[in-house]
């Protein structure tokens, strides 16, 4: 234990009474006593109190159901390394990659291993990579550290290699602002510890390339550095982001030498791009290297905290939620905290696969946004603060509903760090990175967010100043509308749709209807009629470019878009029947049925039950359908709303057949910070949440018996009776829900949330259940603004 | 045993010495002797003397590693039921099925089984579904006898269900001309088995809809029906084709009725579509039912034989291959008929997925083209007759080059009934069905199969008639250019390319182009110099189409379609950069590239190596890569042509990963008769034939130690040095071939056709092997047409 001393640093609790951590494993205060060894073993990070917690309430490890590396290939771009849930910091390997991107065809395609930083996002490219650790033995080439590995592990909160070409094994794990690295090396005389402070995902020149303005290396001991690193740009095409860093080692390096290009220097401070201009890339490396003679196996550790207020922060955040030397602890501490997510979610005769699917996307789920809670460098706030919404357009559709139903005080206080920074910077984003709002993609939907939120009746959020922020999206056109707001806003207001003036405007138009439907409901909540019939007659303004003479395919009636002047564009001859730009990520067969909030009317729109589940067969069987964009998350469900739930159990039947896998490409599109790994959960437990409605629809479950706890100590349990393991019994012949007849092919938020058991009984044919009384919508017959719209829940006000 | 005796029928043979059949189940003579009770149980069909041999040299039971349901959801469209290898009986379920295909989604997707007919594809659709058995209880209502099922189970040879609504059990297996079901029926006063003759897969009016034009049905005594049922169109558009049945029972029934529209009759003879003229399509049903009183679990059994010659011999297949009546000896000869096929593959260290997915690819390889040896209805002949090649322009491309390894008598045959197809309807098809050639799709890729058994020294074709029907294809333009030859052949031989005064011009041409190279190499080995040079020459007609000014997003070079007068066809704006109908399922990054015969000179007009590499890269960047289509089979292994071997297995490995799983859905598009299926098991494997060439592409390898048997008692074997569970040591480092230093990414047959041991080093990154000499091309240095294009092996002549 004696590592536990090396710096000659006092344990920071005495005994071991759990020291008083806040969720977030921020040591509140100390208790004092005797010291133990079992105590300083436990207590070396500050989530010890939640993984004793943990750990006494599950006796089931979920985590080894979990595999990372499910979603690493083909563009699921799911995270590889170690982190808690919603961890700022996500240590993991950066992988050489032939095109400018983490992973091209996917991580396992390249061969060679770059280091180890400290910042990533999952389900998602165009961000981070910061502050690098890399190993090397031999005569070190800065330009040449990159290695191949073998031996690859990757668990819940824990990463290993073997680096073939320095024979060194890399160990990782994580708190949540450090990144703790344990390398054994062999015997060496030239044994280095190198950190690269420029590097950075995605670095160059292109629109939406990562640029690096500068950084600062200071030497403070033979073990420790700190600095700062700055970089803007990527994805979001963000302002400047400041990456402070300490780094320390459990073993005195013989040298620690800085450098700035390819020169080492015994200089014990090191600054690049100081003198540029702001936002000036340059492209001069910089780092450090601590230098060794090792012995065969000698194991040497970093802790590298990061903070984006400052290097002091970063030491203290070391210091406070790791400060002793213990790997497996951290580890350990690390499971527990998975495991309390996980424990939300159980199974009852699952298969391997989908145990292994479901646990990861739990996971999966649980990496994005970033809990950056004291972290913020651009204003004090006593609020909660997350990053890393990439993007509330992707996440508001299913996972903001799960995360509502399993972890409804996490999901507060993501809401509640949307208005905090819709107070500070005048909007709340629809996508955010690196402490900066953008881009945008299709609309304003963290009013769902708010709406889901308020329909369901989840406490402690501020809804008048979010209704504020709602009326602002809804209201005032945005500067930079690729930042927030909403573009074309000014046409969308004055003549109730976009035109080919501004970009998107197909897909713009359709989400500001819904965006403003749930404005509408919220208004009613909060007991402002006026608004609400203002917002809920902008619900229909996606008619506005429905052309009922468009023909495609022999079906009738298309989204189309208008010109400047009102009049149609001109028909544009194309393989998939859609304008350039005229829709986001999803084609003319996708959004032209995208109308949550008035289902029956769309369908009329489009000729009745009949035709509209001819056009929903159409698109899929013609390939019409995008499994890997989230603006199809609802099509395979919109057949509830024609009476047909048979046929949508057929299609989530084999979407889940066909798109997911347990294999490291296992998911079928860009993993969008966990969007599709909600979709995947609710899909294969059978519901599926309408977003900003308190109304779920039935499909049909593909396990057994499911259950997530709603964290008010009750569960939702959804039992499916007759189920074969051919999955031919997919047919819902009834329902009940706590025991008493459900007829119909959804149901509401406030029948299960105080715990509930849905009971489906299956059967190998369709039946006429669920065909009677389609879920809600605007244009049912009775149906009147604040009296319909207003929730079915008392939310807090 | 009494039920062999039922008919008072003498056992077919004496005594237990193997009856003389040949290996497609006929019997030639019988041997005599005494009659025992093991001889009657085995010798229920004319398999016993193959499956006995099979039996003998198989101890492991393969068929438990085939799983048939997978790919038959989402358009894998494979066959559910019960076949032997090539079997021209595939007897299964057909489904109720909402767009009038079998399968719309997949297989599992409607509830309802409509009956068990006995003729079906895999891999395809458009045509069988002949002679529709269907058990019901109760009051008969010929318009509604479907059913939901539950508890399916598809084994190798084996089938069953449970017929909820009428509570029987089904159960199926067949021999090669023979269906063979069993039911197993509730206490009933009213139970019925039903026979509609009417039935077929696909009936209706639309131009690619099969027609049913008429049928007979003849009650011979109280359990034997026969008759004949005519049909045409489907997917080929093909002729009349008639199907001669004869049904005979176990049980004599109560009664025996026939229909005709939805009237039950005592008359012994129903006959529809006598009257009308040739090729009209009736509607009106027609078949027969036999009625029993059944006890419960009554067992009633039902052989249905098929012929394409007549009744008669439809009643004989019947008695000459399941004389008696023992399902489980029918289903065991099944099954060793399958293990003899399945054992050809063995693998060591591979995963449970993969062990299912490649024997179940090995069963879908095999179950199509069709054997239909003696039952060709348009001539006589005492060569093999195959029918349902269903496409050649699919198969060519790795499923004939799997044969041609593994069961060469077998491609002997397939590509003799090609021959002997031409000599008697003028061309070799490139693709037939039900008796009849169509359609074509792209080329007239027959050539290429006769090519690729001609280099690889397969004996016993005849090359000489082979050649004058490759001529043949090559110079005499078709009537009917969808139904057989080359359409636009005119301009091709005048112009060197297709104008747009044809349909797909760009994919024909391309095509063409590599058909002729393939006729220039058989022609060098016969000893023909002067076509030799000419189709050599022709063999780059796929340039005339080549504009090296076209530029699509970044990458210069493309085909372009020709208008009649040569000028270029106008760009076309459109989302994927191709012209309607200028290539056949695929696109310009496909097409442009498809030049296997040359890929030195096409690198080249693609501006090099490195160039080449990056438009391959941005082709599976960027969705240009479709997986579902079999014009890209060759595009992942491309990357060898320009010294990139590590890309070719980033690729392959990634592809194996994300398209192939063990799941309903797993085969990404369309089995394609198993081509998809093939593609699948090279892939696995690590090489990747370069059909009509004798080379073998090496990719990268999946499982640690795989073999085929090569047909002449020796075998090939792939081992994976140093292969990781996590795939990532995917980059072969060295490579020796029975010993011998392997430098290149590629081998020749005759290094293999002897059996060989192909041994690959892996590594965790990319190395320099296989950079240095890539495949051979028309355009490497001193190359000469006939010197080089002489195949390496000395085919029989």
């Amino acid at each position: 234990m004696t590592d536990n001393f090396i710096f000659g640093r006092r344990p920071v609790c005495d005994h071991c009474q759990p020291p008083f951590v806040d969720r977030r494993g921020v040591l509140i205060r100390y208790a004092s006593g005797l010291v133990t060894l079992a105590c300083i073993t436990l207590v070396t990070m500050g989530q010890f109190a939640w993984a004793q917690k943990a750990s006494a309430k599950t006796v089931r490890d979920y985590t080894s159901n979990v595999d990372p590396f499910i979603g690493v290939d083909w563009g699921g771009n799911t995270f590889v390394g170690a982190a808690i849930p919603y961890g700022l910091v996500k240590v993991g390997p950066d992988m050489e990659s032939f095109d400018g991107r983490r992973s091209g065809f996917g991580y396992s395609s390249s061969g060679v291993i770059l280091g180890f930083s400290q910042l990533h996002l999952s389900g998602a490219q165009g961000k981070y990579g910061n502050i690098l650790v890399a190993p090397a033995t031999g005569p070190l080439n800065l330009d040449d550290i990159k290695t191949p590995r073998i031996n690859e592990v990757n668990q819940v909160g824990y990463y290993a290699a073997d680096l073939t070409r320095y024979h060194v094994k890399v160990e990782l794990t994580s708190s949540r602002r450090v990144g703790f690295h344990r390398y054994t090396f062999p015997a060496s005389q030239q044994s280095h510890l190198t950190i690269n402070v420029a590097h950075a995902l995605g670095l160059g020149t292109t629109w939406q390339a990562q640029k690096f303005l500068g950084a600062e290396v200071h030497v403070i001991s033979d073990h420790e550095i700190q600095g700062v690193a700055r970089f803007s740009g990527g994805w979001n095409r963000g302002g400047e982001y400041r990456v402070y860093y300490y780094v320390v080692l459990d073993t005195p390096a013989r040298a620690v030498r800085t450098w700035t290009g390819t020169i080492l220097s015994d200089a014990g401070d090191a600054v690049v791009g100081d003198k540029t201009p702001a936002d000036t890339p340059i492209t001069t490396p910089i780092g450090a290297t601590f230098n060794f003679s090792t012995k065969a196996n000698q194991v040497i550790q970093a802790k590298v905290g990061i903070s984006f207020i400052s290097a002091e922060q970063a030491k203290q955040n070391v210091e406070h939620e790791i400060p002793a030397w213990n790997f497996a602890a951290v580890h350990a501490a690390s499971k527990a905290l998975w495991n309390t997510e996980l424990a939300k979610l159980n199974l009852s005769g699952e298969t391997d696969s989908q145990r292994r699917q479901l646990y990861t996307a739990m996971y999966h789920i649980m990496l994005m946004p970033t809990d950056r809670t004291g972290e913020n460098p651009d204003w004090k706030s006593s609020e909660p603060y997350y990053d890393d919404y990439y993007c509330i357009w992707d996440t508001f559709r299913t996972s903001s509903p799960l995360l509502t139903l399993i972890s409804p005080d996490r999901q507060r206080d993501i809401i509640r760090s949307l208005i905090d920074i819709y107070r500070h910077t005048g909007y709340m984003p629809d996508a955010r990175s690196g402490n900066d709002n953008g881009r945008t993609q299709g609309g304003s939907n963290a009013n769902v967010v708010i709406a889901d939120a308020y329909v369901k009746g989840l406490k402690g959020i501020d809804y008048p100043t979010a209704f504020d922020a709602m009326i602002h999206d809804a209201e005032v056109p945005p500067a930079n509308p690729q930042k927030e707001g909403r573009g074309g806003l000014r046409d969308y207001n004055e003549k109730g749709y976009i035109t080919l003036a501004d970009e998107r405007s197909g897909s713009r138009t359709a989400e500001y209807s819904y965006d403003d439907f749930a404005i509408s409901e919220v208004a009613c909540g909060l007991g402002k009629p006026k608004e609400a019939a203002l917002y809920a007659s902008r619900a229909h303004n996606f008619e506005h470019l429905w052309d009922k003479n468009m023909t495609v395919e022999g079906f009738n009636g298309f989204m189309r878009p208008r010109n400047p002047d009102g009049s149609w564009a001109a028909p544009y001859l194309v393989v998939r029947g859609t304008w350039p730009d005229f829709f986001y990520e999803g084609d003319i067969w996708t959004y032209s049925i995208y109308a949550p909030q008035d289902m029956r009317r769309l369908i009329a729109m489009t000729g009745g039950n009949e035709a509209f589940v001819r056009r929903l067969d159409w698109t899929f069987l013609h390939d019409h359908f995008d499994v890997t964009n989230e603006p199809g998350f609802l099509l395979p469900v919109l057949y509830n709303y024609a009476g047909r739930p048979d046929r949508t159990a057929d299609i989530v039947h084999m979407i889940l057949e066909k798109d997911f896998t347990d294999s490291r490409g296992g998911i079928p599109g860009n993993d969008d910070s966990g969007a599709m790994s909600s979709w995947l959960i609710f899909s294969t437990l059978g519901i599926s949440p309408v977003a900003g409605q308190d109304v779920y629809l039935i499909s049909t479950p593909s396990i057994p018996e499911a259950s997530l706890s709603l964290g008010n100590g009750k569960k939702l349990r959804i039992v499916a009776k007759n189920l074969d393991p051919n999955g031919l019994n997919r047919y819902v012949q009834s329902a009940t829900i706590n025991g008493v007849d459900l007829p119909y092919a959804w149901f509401r938020h406030s029948q299960i949330k105080d715990g509930a058991t849905l009971v489906l009984t299956m059967g190998p044919a369709p039946s006429n259940w669920g065909k009677a009384t389609p879920p809600p919508s605007m244009s049912d017959a009775g149906f009147s603004t604040c009296a319909d719209l207003q929730p079915h829940n008392d939310a807090t006000k």
